[in-house]
């Protein structure tokens, strides 16, 4: 199981491309972490930010996108360090030039969880 | 003090009551949970998402609804096992059959946090 | 580094100056903190709240305000101590009589994270 959540800054509107970093990040969950997370429980989400301040709120530029992901505890420190920083690099590299363009803050932080889950696109995938 | 929020993607939209599932949330925490969540400290709310992608991407039909519990530390283990069994079971039970009409993933995660808090609706509920 | 999020129950709208909250929220961080913050890091976004059930969902007029803080580990007890207390009295200055006006739940939640970013607003802040 594994959540990701992206907040992105409305000023960004037509800059970057929401619906291909979802896809960026649910495929390198699928197709990248030799397993680690089972592709039924991938949900990518993104929130637009309509309100906000942002370091000393003096530049309209100022943006943000930030991505939250939660998943089930147990992943070794080991597995964490090389699939977040790939991720993230993959990240980065998506969004290209878009840090000399406009002053941007990304960000990403990895929480582990436990919880209830109860889940039937798994029968759907080996339908 | 308990906080749940929903999440529910937009193709969910008319097929189940959010406002039903928040109420059975609310009352759970009010009704069944021997005080331990005072009245006046419960509140729910649902974020409707619009942006997401899905295990692999491949069915419009995907779905998901996830409920974060954020709740003061210090409940004990074994209230936190039976009260949460007992609400995600209430909560699949609402959610009927509509596992076997979509693909669909629930989720319900219970984090414990300490914080900052000042409240008058302590009062009106007195009042 | 420093997050935070500020949830609002959309029956506060026209009641309270989200604008003036997420700005005094990010001068705390950037003019109180003795540079713990470091400006480019401060994000501050408020989430207006359509769909939600508070306590015993019997009046219209319950609201809530809710703000999560996300900063990065490190900081000391002492420090966290003094500073989020400061700013907790800051915002129920704010709101001033508001809690007499309306039943209102306040809360404040400090969580610490680690995770990765890359930021070119520090750049901007400098140039």
């Amino acid at each position: 199981m594994a959540h990701a959540t992206i907040e992105w800054t409305a000023n960004l509107a037509g800059v970057f491309d929401l619906d291909a970093l979802m896809r960026l990040i649910a495929n390198q969950m699928r197709l990248h972490s030799d397993g680690v997370f089972p592709t039924g429980g991938i949900r990518v989400r993104g929130y637009r930010v309509d309100d906000y301040v942002i370091a000393d709120g003096a530049c309209d530029e100022d943006a943000f996108i930030n991505i939250d992901v939660k998943m089930g505890a147990g992943r070794s420190a080991a597995f964490r360090k090389v699939f977040f920083d790939a991720l993230f690099d993959e990240i980065r590299n998506f969004l290209g030039d878009l840090f000399d363009r406009c002053p941007l803050a990304l960000s990403m932080y990895v929480e582990e969880v436990e919880g209830w889950k109860h889940n039937s696109i798994h029968k759907r995938l080996k339908g």
